[in-house]
């Protein structure tokens, strides 16, 4: 028996005004820049951005993202994006985001996305690529 | 017993150059313009949009919104998004989603969200507003 | 002598929800989504779009874009965007612009954009490629 | 006879993933994004911010933004974005804006905006507001 390590990275966001609608609060669909922002933080973090699998002849688009919104966000409203690696089997990345008000640490959203593998041919790979399994062994999460 | 009606529309939508990723396919983030769309549409349709939350001292914020992307959606593609409004006893709207190719009707992926009411004080209302009561009985989408 | 003709096109834009911000107009980064409609929308009129570029070995990015804002947008304002193409002796694409509300005709931004053409390794092309000199002599926009 | 400052202020941007097109460059209209990012860091600098407008019981709409793209931007290119004030004596606000590569020192595009002053109304000011005139006195960028 052995644990399995959990990765998680936080990435700290200032709201851009642009993002701001008519009711002066972030506009629901920015959220997903916010956790493509903490995606990649984590990404550079340890090693498994989206220049990774470009080198390794495969992009990785999201098959599946839900938000969970509970309290809106306000001009000005520093905001820190925890992401968290949740371990697969599968040739999947998968991961759990929250969203906090920096000041009171409060919780303002939740997020949960799932990306698949695809070949530079854009067809689905069933398999883990050989550098998502070494990157699962390196960073201890891998899971069998 | 009766039959519950079931509200639909159906919303042509043209890809924006700007909204497709360096994969040259639409940026996953930017279907939620895609749903809104279609809400608005809906919205209009059967005179349940922003203006009218508006105009009777609401504003119905999503709470949540999960998407299942099946298909790539590249450049010039012909999309039609779906709208179907689920019936609901509490107050929240909400809806379900398809986008399909309109050249072969295939499936490119699918939505749901949930929308509540928030007062002027950004309070969350927990009984069905009044003019929504109405709307669900005029549109014998009235649940109990 | 001869006369030069003048291309033009006209765009219908529905104003998008997300496109408001806090005093619940159109934000003005977003203007550009407009110009980029229109452009696009003449390119599938005349055959100068962004395809056509790409299938000749070409991109054409901007180098220039100015706008000025004569009007706010409100939400569900309908708009027309007029979009003129300028013939120039130099392997450039020039455009301008009016946005106008549909309902009163009345002028709400004008704009101006100057394209010029990169080869495959993103170097800048001096002389006008040959698919463009031929699209102007078409079209009677040949100026020299 | 004096010298009038010059008030100037330098913002670090990261390029998001959501911003590329499918060329893997910054799509031109998400420029606008970076400069008012910048406007907004020199508003907070400076004390001149969408929240001093707001809370003066204004609004500063721009008037006109010309931007000169000279360099792509591609991903993980770190931006350094300068904003420049440019004294005034009327109602107005100026700025000029470079977008330099951080890592050589690069220029990759310039732009110029100008705003103007609406009160709750939504009218035009012709006359430079109070809060206005002690800013530029304060920061001694009066000019007359």
């Amino acid at each position: 028996m052995y644990r399995i390590m959990e990765l998680k990275f936080s990435k700290h966001i200032d709201v851009r005004f642009s993002e701001l609608d008519p009711m002066g609060v972030v506009w629901h669909g920015d959220y997903t820049l916010y956790f493509e922002d903490a995606r990649e933080a984590f990404g550079k973090e340890y090693g498994l951005g989206y220049m990774t699998f470009f080198d390794n002849g495969f992009t990785a688009p999201l098959v599946e993202l839900s938000m969970q919104y509970k309290k809106i966000i306000k001009y000005e409203t520093p905001l820190r994006v925890d992401i968290i690696y949740r371990p697969t089997e599968s040739a999947k990345i998968v991961f759990d985001y929250e969203i906090h008000d920096e000041r009171d640490d409060s919780l303002i959203a939740t997020a949960h996305s799932v990306q698949v593998f695809l070949d530079k041919d854009y067809q689905l790979v069933w398999e883990n690529p050989e550098f998502y399994l070494e990157w699962k062994k390196r960073w201890n999460v891998f899971k069998d």
